[in-house]
Formats: structure tokens, sequence, C-alpha cells
């Protein structure tokens, strides 16, 4: 039977970390970390998010700073508002929900954000430092996938990982991660041949296509970890319930060495590494310190962004 | 027989389009390029390069400004420099040769360059920008290596590539464009298992490892291209005379579809690949289009780039 990796409790661990650095930050005379989350007119799912966020920041011990603007605001005073976070030193993380009104840029106003205090890590100044292993925040998704893989693998040298899907979110950014953690990284997508043979060999796949139930129980070698990144909704015919699926065929993969669900996988650990990137950034304006938030290894691992 | 890639073709056939775009931007009423060296020191070896790359200017009608400082300048006074130059509208590449003297911060002074002028595409902006797809300029080995595979492939979609060495000035980036390019991208280093079966199934090896006839005869499938970044120098013991020796043992690699030789494959297109990459640079500046410097692909590929 595979081990089934629970994000929640993984999750939970990583927030009791997250709390426990800012006490200790408190303690040594910090100042207490603060997020401020930007919403843009009243859009329903994002209103969810930030409230979402929100709570997260109140169990971690994070100051939030949530500021709303109407949905006809101009380019130019939301660029304003980021630049008046960019330079408030009660703020260490600035978070702008998207999607943003039509009328906006939205690239142009994430790329304002400065990239010290960008704990989304979309800037291309973290994208750089971490393409190039030079430290820098690391995206929410791409960290939650390591901690994960962290929490059952102790050695990622010379291991053949696969990861399905290049995207700028998730793809690209693992693919650096575990590159960085010595493995031997494939990346594939759409385009590729032979997908069911190229997983047959790995270690390690992170599944990030978008494809529900893309990856079969024969493409997974025996003792393999699976991460599975993948989240679409669909609709159950015979039930008439809507489903979560992944781009994995769990039911298939009991062989898996180590396997996460969906839901309960991936998902929660967004927000909670959400949290430790603002922590991180926290630390790092306050001391100049700018080590990765990965340092938030989980049991039993040592962490792979050392030394 | 092999195709053999000749280097010194492509590379002066790119310096014909960057010579013809200069003068197309005169004609057009823009500025000349101007590309800013600085030598800081009187290192034998950094005097040799610096002269390579003003005479390549010369050849294509880039205004070459020679900063030399004395080895003994310090870290202020080059920041000071670097910021003169980066406000300098006559100035649209800057690079800075190093080997810089000990008692400077060398990645300080790089990351100082605007990176709108960071003609080497070292500065982390460049590398997250490449790293996303979303322009930015190139470094110039790994944009040397695309061009001399542009020259004999027309269609990477989906092609098995195998990058051996994952550096941040080649294995890296050279990854991040094949994937670009729609290939299927398996990055190898010194902790990879089974390198010779993971070669064996590639149509593009792009060897920088420095290791010198790493990559065996027997590694290479019939039609696979193969270009080799590798240069090590060695002693021939019977002549007595020095050898540059490539990662791959060309000799017995006749069954490739085509192959760079080493020296005369990928050396010859840094410097051509730099004085594109300034002229794309001067013409993003007055322009505001910052359109990799990979538009200038070799005959008979179309840009993979473009769209």
């Amino acid at each position: 039977m595979a081990q089934i990796i629970d994000g929640k409790a993984v999750a939970n661990r990583l927030d009791e970390k997250s709390k426990a650095e800012v006490d200790a930050m408190i303690a040594a005379g910090m100042q207490r970390p603060g997020l401020a989350v930007i919403l843009v007119g009243d859009d329903g799912a994002s209103q969810v998010y930030v409230r979402r966020k929100i709570k997260a920041c109140q169990k971690v011990g994070i100051t939030s700073i949530e500021r709303r603007l109407p949905a006809d605001t101009s380019q130019e005073d939301l660029l304003a508002l980021v630049h008046e976070l960019n330079n408030d030193p009660t703020v260490h993380g600035i978070l702008c929900q998207v999607p943003l009104p039509k009328h906006i840029d939205t690239r142009l106003v994430l790329r304002s954000i400065s990239p010290d205090k960008d704990v989304d890590g979309f800037h291309p100044v973290n994208v750089g430092r971490l393409s190039t292993g030079t430290g820098g925040i690391v995206p929410c998704t791409p960290l939650g996938v390591m901690i994960l893989l962290q929490s059952v693998i102790d050695d990622f040298k010379g291991k053949d990982a696969v990861v399905i899907g290049k995207s700028n979110i998730v793809g690209k950014p693992v693919a650096n991660l575990l590159l960085d953690a010595e493995c031997t990284v494939t990346v594939t997508h759409i385009y590729t041949h032979g997908l069911p043979d190229i997983c047959r060999k790995a270690d390690i796949i992170v599944a990030a296509a978008g494809a529900p139930r893309l990856v079969k129980g024969d493409w997974v070698k025996p003792g393999a970890v699976v991460i599975d990144v993948g989240i679409t909704r669909v609709m159950d015919e015979a039930t008439g319930k809507e489903q979560l699926l992944g781009d994995v065929d769990f039911d298939n993969c009991q062989h898996a060495g180590a396997i996460t669900p969906v839901p309960g996988g991936v998902g929660p650990m967004t927000i909670a590494c959400l949290m430790a990137n603002t922590v991180q950034a926290a630390k790092a304006l306050q001391t100049g310190d700018n080590r990765p938030a990965a340092d938030y290894e989980d049991a039993p691992s040592r962490s792979m962004f050392g030394g």
C-alpha cells in the first residue's frame, strides 16, 4: 500500500513552525511580520481566497493588512498603493489578488511589487534567483511540492524526477528546485512523445498538467513518489455533484511508495507556504538574510537548500 | 557521415546580419549601437578577450567604448562608473570583464548593470525573463548553441533533448531555451545515473560538462544532433603540444546527424552573439521592443522565439 502524504498535516506542521518563528522574532525584538493583501473589485472567488489568507495570518501571528479598492480603480491609483506598501516598513509581504479588472495591466502591477516583498515569488528577480539557485522567494505551490517530497524522501541526489507540465507557475520552478536538489530532471508537456515510458523510469513524478487522471497506474514504478498538483472540477454524471480530479489515477497507484491525494495533498500547502514566505521575507528585510523559505523543511529530511 | 556544423561560418552569417541591422538602424535615423567594455587591472587573458570584442564591434559597426581602470580601483569607483554608463544614452551594452580583483564583490557589480544593457544576459531579471519565456537578453553561449541547432533543425517540437551539465551559464539557460522550443528536456549532471542510456534516446545532445570526451560514440543515436560546448586544455604527451578537447568523442560520432567540432563549433558563436545582443539592446532601448536576440535565427529554420 502506498503511503498517503497528508497535505493538511504537513501544512499544519509548517504553520506551527511559522508561528514559532514569529514568536522567536518578537522575542528577539524584531517586528511582527505584516502581509498586505490588495483586493480590487468584488469577485466572489477572490473574496473567498483573501478571507482564507487573512485567517491563515491570524493562525500564525502575522499582521494582515487588507486594502480593498473599487472595481473602477485606475491603474495609476493601484500602482500608487503598491508603491506606498513597498515603502511601508511594517509591511513585509504584498499580495495583489488576481484576476484584476480588464483595464489594468496585471503584469505591470505585479512587477511593481518590490522583489523583497513579493511573497508569491513571481517577480522576474525572484524567478531569476530561483533559476540560478541564489536565494530569493520561492513561489508557494512549487515550495509546497518540495516540502511534501521532503516529508518522504531523505536523499534526492541522483533520483530520476519527471515533471509533467512546463508552466511558469508550477512546472518550471519545480524543475529548478528538483535540479538544485541534484535530481536528474526531465520536463515533459503536451508535445512530449512516449510520456508513459518516461514516467515508468521515474523515482519522482510531479504531475502539473491539469489533465484529469492523465497518469495511469501502470505509468508508475513500484515505490515511486507521486505528487499530484492537478485540480480539475468535473461534474459526476451519476450523482450530479461536483468532483475535484487530480492528474493521477490515484486508485490504481497503490504500488507507489508515497502519493498525495486530491483534494488534501498539494492544495493545503499553498497558503501555509505563503505564510512561511511572509515570515522569511520579514526576517530577510530586517536582517538582510535572504535564504529561501524552504529552510522550513519537513521531517525527516535535512534541508536541501542549505549549505 | 555526420554533417559538421561550421561554427565559424554560422558566426560570420550572424555578424553579417548584425551589420545589416546596424546599417538599417542608422538609415532609420536611430543611434549607432554602443558597447562599453570595462577592464579592471591588467590580467593578460582578459586583455586578449577585450581586444577580440572590440575588433568584433568594428566588424559589425558597433561603437566600442573601452574603460580601463587600475587594479587597485575601489568598488565604489567601479560602481560609480557602471552607474554613469547605465545613464549614458550612447551606451546600449555594458560588459564588465571578469575576473575582477579580489577586493571587489563581482556579483554586486554585475547586478548593478541595468538589465536592459546587460548584454551578457546574467542579471537576475534577464535570467527570470528567460526562464518564463518573456523576452529579455539571452546569454551569449546558450544563444549560440540554439542558433547552431537552428542551422540544422527545422522543427524542435517534441524532440528529445538531453543537456549534460546544469551550470547557470550554460546548462540551465540552454534547457530553458529548448523547453521554450517545445522539446522534452532532460537535464543531467554529475549525480545522474545511467547517462549513456539517457543519451542514447536523445534527438539532441548538448554537452556542457567540461569533461573531455565524456560522450562516447555509442551514446549517440544515429541521426542525433550533437552540440559540444566543452573546451578543456590538455597537454598531448606525444607531441608536447597543448590540445583543446571537447566533451564529445568526435571521431567516433560519424553516425550523428550533425555535430559541432571543438574548436570551431560553439566557440566562434559567443562573440557573434554578444554583438547580436548589443544590437538588439540598442534597438530595444530606442524602440521599447525587447524581443530576444534569437530573432537572429540561422537558415533554414523559422524563428522559434516568434509568435
